[in-house]
């Protein structure tokens, strides 16, 4: 784990809190879920997380600031409103799969059900990986923490565009 | 999105409330990434973090009885006590720099700086993503929901057994 060290004055600025305050209060990461699950609706997000009505609109408005959701009127029904995962919002789907196994692993030692199947052949998806720029699985062990200005412009971008 | 729908009695049993308990609290999660960029020791945690000592004294208990971290004397110093990620502790990995990934992409444009490398070449680490068991990216819209009955027993082994 050695090799794994960053200096300290660039551990504020990494990322993390802000990852931290949308993934780290239990009842927005819920909803979150549930967004995944293609819950849409007010009404049934109630329902599905038993959560109180004011916290459900607090978290709801929250995640709509913090650009994860967005607030809209249903194509169908005008009256009715939607909350969608923005691109945002879906990107944060790895991190939730990866915690999601994680406590499959060490919380029951086999996967919960139902199973997140690819929809293509129905198989189980793969546990998630740490990988190289050349798709290699890569160990914590096997890591370590270089200067930004020590890396090519092109390997830094693909950290940051889109996925490819 | 609406292919990814969990039955709701399912929800509670997934895994994710232990990964919230250690992931979700502000505190653990510093401390668990100090952890991963090799800090040891309850002093080294003390300055790195700028906790206060009782908070980080009831995290570390916390995350020792958890089995995410292992409470040990150091080889060289048997007075001192050392605090070392378990296997446990090591599996967040993949969480934590998914987060962290996406903590740089939306707070910031650009990665922070120092950049997590593969040692082997030095190039900056890939986006994490979600598989399909062949490896393909699998993306939001192309995942679904199957019951674990009609997934065969090889396949869900995949999701618990260590990495390959």
């Amino acid at each position: 784990m050695d090799k794994l060290h960053e200096p300290l004055s660039c551990q504020a600025a990494c990322g993390l809190p802000l990852a931290l305050e949308v993934m780290g209060e239990r009842w927005s990461f819920m909803i979150l879920r549930a967004a995944f699950n293609g819950v849409r609706h007010f009404e049934d997000f109630l329902d599905e997380l038993g959560i109180a009505r004011n916290i459900l609109s607090n978290r709801l408005v929250r995640l709509v600031e913090g650009g994860i959701l967005k607030r809209d009127h249903c194509a169908d029904d005008r009256r009715r409103v939607e909350y969608c995962l923005t691109l945002k919002g879906q990107d944060l789907l790895p991190a939730m799969l990866a915690l999601r196994q994680w406590g499959e692993k060490y919380a029951m030692g086999v996967p919960a059900n139902p199973v997140l199947c690819d929809a293509r052949d129905g198989i189980p998806i793969a546990p998630i990986t740490v990988r190289a720029h050349d798709d290699r699985i890569v160990r914590p062990g096997e890591l370590v923490w270089r200067d930004r200005l020590q890396c090519t412009g092109h390997d830094l971008d693909a950290l940051v565009k889109s996925d490819a």
